[in-house]
């Protein structure tokens, strides 16, 4: 994202003047500003950022030709409702899947008189679906690191070691490679808790024999990558081998299945209808993957029923999953870039079933 | 937290039979639960946790004795008015500054003839503030974990290190140590970067004679730390040494007043009496701490404006710090437990300028 962010929107399509944004994730998009206090007011002539005296400098750096900058001592949402009456904006839009409660009661009550609230849908991250060149160059390098620290944590995993150690190994090594911090909080399950398909790493320490989930992201220059990966410390069972080549397959079919103009729950059902082929379909618990950018998940979802149809310059993982309590799970994500005759896999690691 | 959390609120002084929580710590403060997802209801008579089958085993285990469960397949606030229908709960207490406005909206339409929406304020953010003995234990072994992963980090630090190496290298001491993950984003700033008070690391080289600001948590057992050093490559001018020397003589006064009984803005007012009197009072660009637990921020706010009476249990940050564009920032933290007569410092680590 450069220069104004205003085009972004078709104004004469809209029911107001200006759009309120109170998400960071959209502030950021608009203006440039990476700071954790922050909303934007987008009207067609420009964007408008507000924060607080904490942010002075680097707001100024960051929204450099991009936003004027207004830093208020007080509440942000007063702020903005000031400078809505100082521009005698009438129609507000807000974006009511991220405004408070609260927050939109202070700006009714602060609003001039005659000018009005429109909950608004999500806008901007229908618009931040497709990603630039430029984002897409940064969720490459995310993607990049993220692969080469689990390729150089995995070389330390021997029995004994715990998951939390593990995932400390993982998240140092995205760091010393670029990355801000791990885009979400590193999964590292071993044995029976592979089948928690959330796991928080523990204290536990690898057996022989057991299987282990790695499920990890960078977060770098802002833009998230998402890998899951299953490593070996034997050879596996019969079981645990069955259920890792029908997620491939599953996860595999779903690759196959993207491409420009095809819809999202298109793509879940590809991945799906393979593991009920192997009688599996009822330990999928979750969807088929999820759009990634300056979130760790962005629209669309690919899950049952998510009609957006996947475009070309859109950023989605595939991971299919299965979960068998008591036993295990198996999961396998890779984050491709939607292209107009398929995908390109952005993420580099191998998916061959790897016995360390 | 444990046993039943409906005890929690005087339900006689309320307008509501019921409340709804939507934000997460506030939801793990009543349920135990930790996910990502979930929201609960909590009546006179239990709480009832709602969540997605991601977390179907994991709630499961978290929740066991504190909360009813249910998982939910569609969004959770549709379950939730599932479950306020079947108990036919009339008066439905939301949290005004968390539930966003779209929640509120599709809660309303669900609700049953007759029931209604009552907003209210930060009725468990201020049960919160109190911190049982249990919790204290956790901030106790969080603030230990940090000031010991800052102890093994500072010894790496050398000119020609970058501000990134080294929070990545604080990271993996704390990780390495029992921490979950960083309590928010590292801060280690090095140079005139110092006076941007939540700087980025960035891969600015240290050179000699320069200054470093850490500012740095950890999470642990879900509790939050914090603590700010400064570390000196050499000597320090005597500008620099100045600035040092006033923010560790308001830190020391902002620790001072703290006791059972005082007003946070008193607390404030101490710590800014001083750097008035030193001519840096317009330097202090933000207020003196804030109250920490599940949250890196929660309520009291030490500022100018809190009059919240500080009661021996709660636990604060002290950070009073001072910022000159082009020159520098200084800031010193530790955080404290208020107790009858006064404070126990928690931050072991020294606040001696230091030159490495």
């Amino acid at each position: 994202m450069s220069g104004n962010a205003s085009g972004l929107l078709r104004w004469e399509e809209l029911k107001f003047d200006a759009l309120l944004l109170s998400w960071l994730p959209n502030v950021r998009y608009v203006s440039g500003f990476t700071g954790s206090n922050g909303m934007a007011l987008l009207t067609p002539d420009g964007v408008t950022l507000f924060t607080d005296p904490r942010y002075t400098i680097r707001a100024a750096e960051e929204c450099r030709g991009r936003a004027k900058l207004v830093v208020a001592k007080g509440p942000l949402i007063k702020a903005a409702a000031q400078a809505i009456h100082r521009r005698h904006l009438k129609r507000i839009g807000f974006e009511k899947a991220h405004l408070t409660y609260e927050s939109w009661q202070t700006l009714k009550e602060l609003l001039p008189l005659g000018a009005g609230l429109k909950p608004a849908g999500p806008l901007i991250e229908e618009r931040r679906m497709i990603k630039t060149a430029e984002e897409v160059e940064r969720i490459r390098r995310s993607v990049r690191t993220n692969s080469a620290a689990f390729d150089a944590a995995v070389k330390k995993i021997k029995p004994g070691m715990s998951e939390s150690q593990l995932a400390a190994e993982l998240e140092y090594q995205m760091r010393r490679r670029g990355a801000e911090k791990p885009a979400f909080d590193t999964i590292v399950a071993s044995g029976p808790r592979t089948a928690l398909p959330h796991a928080q790493p523990t204290g536990q320490r690898f057996r022989d024999r057991e299987l282990i989930l790695i499920d990890m992201g960078a977060t770098q220059e802002g833009y998230a990558s998402d890998m899951t990966r299953m490593v070996f410390l034997s050879e596996p069972g019969p079981e645990t081998r069955k259920m890792y080549e029908a997620v491939l397959e599953a996860q595999q079919a779903g690759i196959e299945a993207v491409r420009d103009g095809v819809r999202a729950d298109r793509v879940d059902g590809a991945a799906r209808r393979i593991l009920k082929a192997h009688g599996m379909a009822g330990a999928f618990v979750h969807s088929t993957g999820h759009g990634l950018g300056l979130e760790i998940h962005e629209p669309p979802r690919l899950g049952k029923k998510d009609k957006t149809q996947l475009r070309a310059g859109m950023v989605v993982t595939i991971e299919p999953g299965v979960y068998v309590e008591g036993t295990g799970g198996v999961r396998i994500e890779d984050t491709v870039l939607v292209t107009e005759n398929g995908c390109e896999i952005l993420t580099p690691t191998s998916k061959e079933l790897t016995v360390l």
